[in-house]
């Protein structure tokens, strides 16, 4: 192993630089060059790559986004675009690759795995929807930022007899409606994994009031439906004052907390280290303090993610 | 004058509990009895009003929201609730009022003072659309609020090309979406003091675009048109991949700024001594570093707010 | 089970509110009585205990400090005063105990066990140093904290040739200078657990001087020294433009992190099921996602903290 | 008029970029060339001196320090050193001059003026210190983030008997306490520009304890001594359990707030034009929402910088 890439793909999250920065420092560190490709796979194919320096790298573990730049790219899917990227990494001398990303990015590193090139996947959404790792990188500091939020949100909430309602992202997964409804203490969390009835909501809101509750917070996740249509759907069984706040983009940036900076740290370390012990095929995860591996194809072919379901009945015990 | 009261109507702004807080503590420093109404001129009318001691606004100054809660009243246009809230307030014994809000609270002071009643209007609105005044109390919060999360969008801007349209508050004014475009650098502000074509912004798109400029930020007041209506509009011209975000509420919270506290400390201060000196239907100001004072209905029935206009131009010319 | 009673003990922490707030809620949810005491064990001799509803705990999840204040009482190692404080429990009814601090709080918790009174232990201290857990409740946000005033300083750092040395808290443990110093790229982290000498860390600052690098950040644990001290020892080797930052009080306060929110949330429903289970002499505390129940007893005895030291070889290899 | 420069000198503050960003942006819109000096006027000696482009200052509104860094250089006191740096810029073709900085900054500026060299000098920091200007450049980002960590403070400082001494910079100036101790709402507040004993001090902790205060914070001006020796005279009068803060650079650096980026756009972008329109020897204020013009020399030499002390007073009577 002489010269290995990296490569940021999907949506952005928080800590990515924290892991590309520790990426080129330990390779450089030990000896090795490292190659930074733009746009993901899309720049692998087009042959967007690039020598990184330590100076490169310089200040970038508290800035939020992606230095090598992100992109989705649906035609990696197909076996030659596949191909295509391997002989461009082959052209600069490339013999190792590691991805960031979510699930695409693995679907693109298990298949590039398959056509024999080592490559290691680092969990890296804001979502936390990817199996194999109790967390992502960039879901502490996306929790951190709807928080904030919210906690604006409340301050004006207590003024007014209403009802919130906050969508927040997290794709097909609710960890970030469930993380930020119990830490705002959000009076209803309505994510995909549970069932869920407007009855239930409708009552929620009615039993808080009788107790004398002005405002009411509901958490949304966007795997659910939109908030505004939400909205509508409450507002049939009665007129509840609703307002309706879709967080948005705001939920991808920001400086990386305390946590994904020193998960991206021990992501990017870790992953050089496998490909310089000849490994390929892994995908990184964290349990506790343990960083953990898995074969990549294995990860995405037969785990699927579990949210921390128990924080959802604790919040209904707690939150009332 | 023995005994003075506060009230905040309208939507809550950051920095009203400072007022509220200066208020209380002038007064009882003075030797007066303050009382807080609940819920604006709903609770005036309503009679519910309660003393307030020098612990009731200990740790609020650096509290959102406002601790006498808020709300729109529009009965109180009508001149036998001015006269019921009146006769509220004389119940109490009450001699001297204050209310800090925004427009229709103004209209609330000019008529109790056409009515004989001492009242002194403070500013208090993130939309900075009071004439007599340079600053609004809240503004100052609310655009570093907003700004905050234009950063954050511009983290995940720069990794793909696309034109971010980010919808903020401020009802008729443009004074916002000014000074936070500036603030970030936004390609594109579009306000409704200002007359533009769609034709110019997507000029201002393409031009950057020219320049290698891989995002665009368009910062857009909510009293031009809302953010989605937008996106439509412009992508009849051309598919500028848009991502529309609409900031909404969370504008309104958090924890008030240093001036805005300073701001809310100031106009408190003053609004008391203004009373103690036996004055009424004023309403009160800041320009540079001092504090002014201006007839309450005057300034409502024939000054308009302008904005910071010349912000506009120069955004053109360095933001381009 | 019908009564049960919590404190706060030692050095406060954020998020002993989100623990206080869930321990009252899930106790209220399930039939339970919960009072507060104030001031730690002082507060329990003196009977200065006072019943919780619902309502005392609203709005308080997102506050630091705590609502039922702490003190450090050193009289409680004394068996008369746990007795005393028996006494106080049994005079309100209390059948219960729970406690939230650091060390000085588990031994009276372990004490109180031992004469027959069930007690549960929360790790509540930012200086993560308790056994039992891989992370106590408060350090996630006090590294948060500590990492916004390093990326403020590095900003300014950049302007001149310069070392900035860092002090931090900790007490006896290097874990907030370690999470800290990787976070922030610190060039060098010195703590009570890793032997160093004065040379290494000299000769840290000058290899960087000869990459090119300006300034440099040392991230110091209090245990090992102070700022000052440690400044002098290091300008006797040669004149490194020296600057202390002694970063204080501050890292104890502030909203508590999103984690913490939900750890304190977490440890606090789960203590009231202890005792609700009739259990008592236990210590809570995390591993991964799952909860942990340990002997409070045997942990404080045998059990020593050990901080996450691959961070320290670590940051050696990607922050030189 | 054909190429410009710029520089910034003594101690970086919040805005400086986006004051260069105008200058470069506003400079190049009007087909001038911008050149950037490093390191202040050490940097102009030594002809450290480069063109600057938009790109160069794209994405640098919203960082601290400087991208130019800054250096305090005593050696341009002297006409030897003047003379050196003019010729400096010429040999580059540069025919005007914008200093970014404070007291040090502006007398460079003065002699460059006096020695014929058209200089316009934008007041750039945090102490507030500078004649001819309302607010200077960085002072609205340092009270918000001292506000912050006195906030941070004071959650723990409820939990104790304690009073806190909070030092904060300024050099001679009180601006920066006195705007934060109002802000704060500080028991305290002790500047060099007012006269103090104390006794009077000793007064104010023991009659806020007396209306059953268990905290007290002071906020102490570096001006007037550091904060460790005023709580040793504090002590001698009684213990009152004193801790000390000193916020050191923490102050200096972070994200400018949204009034420091505006300013800083507004001094750049009129200081290009007083050069555009052939003047020099001018330092550029603001007074309200006014942009206003000194003369350089007059203003060093005949102006005091007077802070905004009726809050001094007013804070007696709103937070005893």
């Amino acid at each position: 192993m002489k010269r290995i890439a990296v490569l940021t793909s999907g949506g952005d999250a928080p800590g990515m630089n924290a892991a590309i920065r520790a990426i080129v420092r330990k390779g450089i560190y030990d000896g090795l060059e490292v190659y930074g490709i733009n746009y993901g796979y899309a720049g692998m194919v087009a042959g967007d790559i690039h020598q990184l320096t330590v100076d490169d790298v310089g200040d970038t573990i508290s800035r939020g986004g992606t230095i090598l730049y992100s992109a989705r790219y649906p035609e990696f899917q197909e076996i030659e675009g596949q191909q295509k990227g391997i002989e461009q990494l082959k052209k600069f001398g490339i013999d190792g690759l590691i991805v960031i990303g979510g699930d695409g990015s693995y679907r693109g590193g298990a298949a590039l795995t398959k056509l024999g090139f080592p490559t290691i996947g680092i969990p890296g959404t804001i979502d936390n929807d990817i199996s194999g790792t109790e967390y992502t990188l960039g879901f502490d500091t996306a929790i951190n930022t709807v928080l904030d939020s919210v906690d604006k949100i409340r301050d004006t909430a207590t003024s007014h007899v209403r009802t919130f309602i906050i969508e927040v992202m997290g794709r097909n997964a609710g960890d970030i409606a469930l993380w930020t409804g119990v830490g705002s203490g959000a009076e209803s969390i309505v994510i995909p994994e549970v069932n869920f009835t407007m009855e239930e909501v409708v009552k929620e809101i009615e039993d808080g009031r009788k107790r004398g509750k002005k405002h009411t917070i509901i958490l949304l996740a966007e795997g659910v439906m939109n908030g505004n249509d939400f909205a509508a759907e409450l507002e049939k069984y009665k007129s509840f004052h609703t307002r309706v706040t879709v967080l948005g983009h705001v939920q991808r940036g920001g400086s990386p907390s305390a946590r994904d900076r020193v998960l991206g740290s021990l992501f990017g370390y870790n992953a050089v280290q496998l490909l310089e012990e000849g490994k390929g095929g892994i995908c990184i995860g964290i349990r506790g303090t343990q960083i953990v591996f898995n074969d990549i194809i294995e990860t995405l072919e037969t785990k699927r993610h579990v949210p921390y379901l128990s924080l959802y009945q604790i919040n209904k015990e707690i939150s009332f």
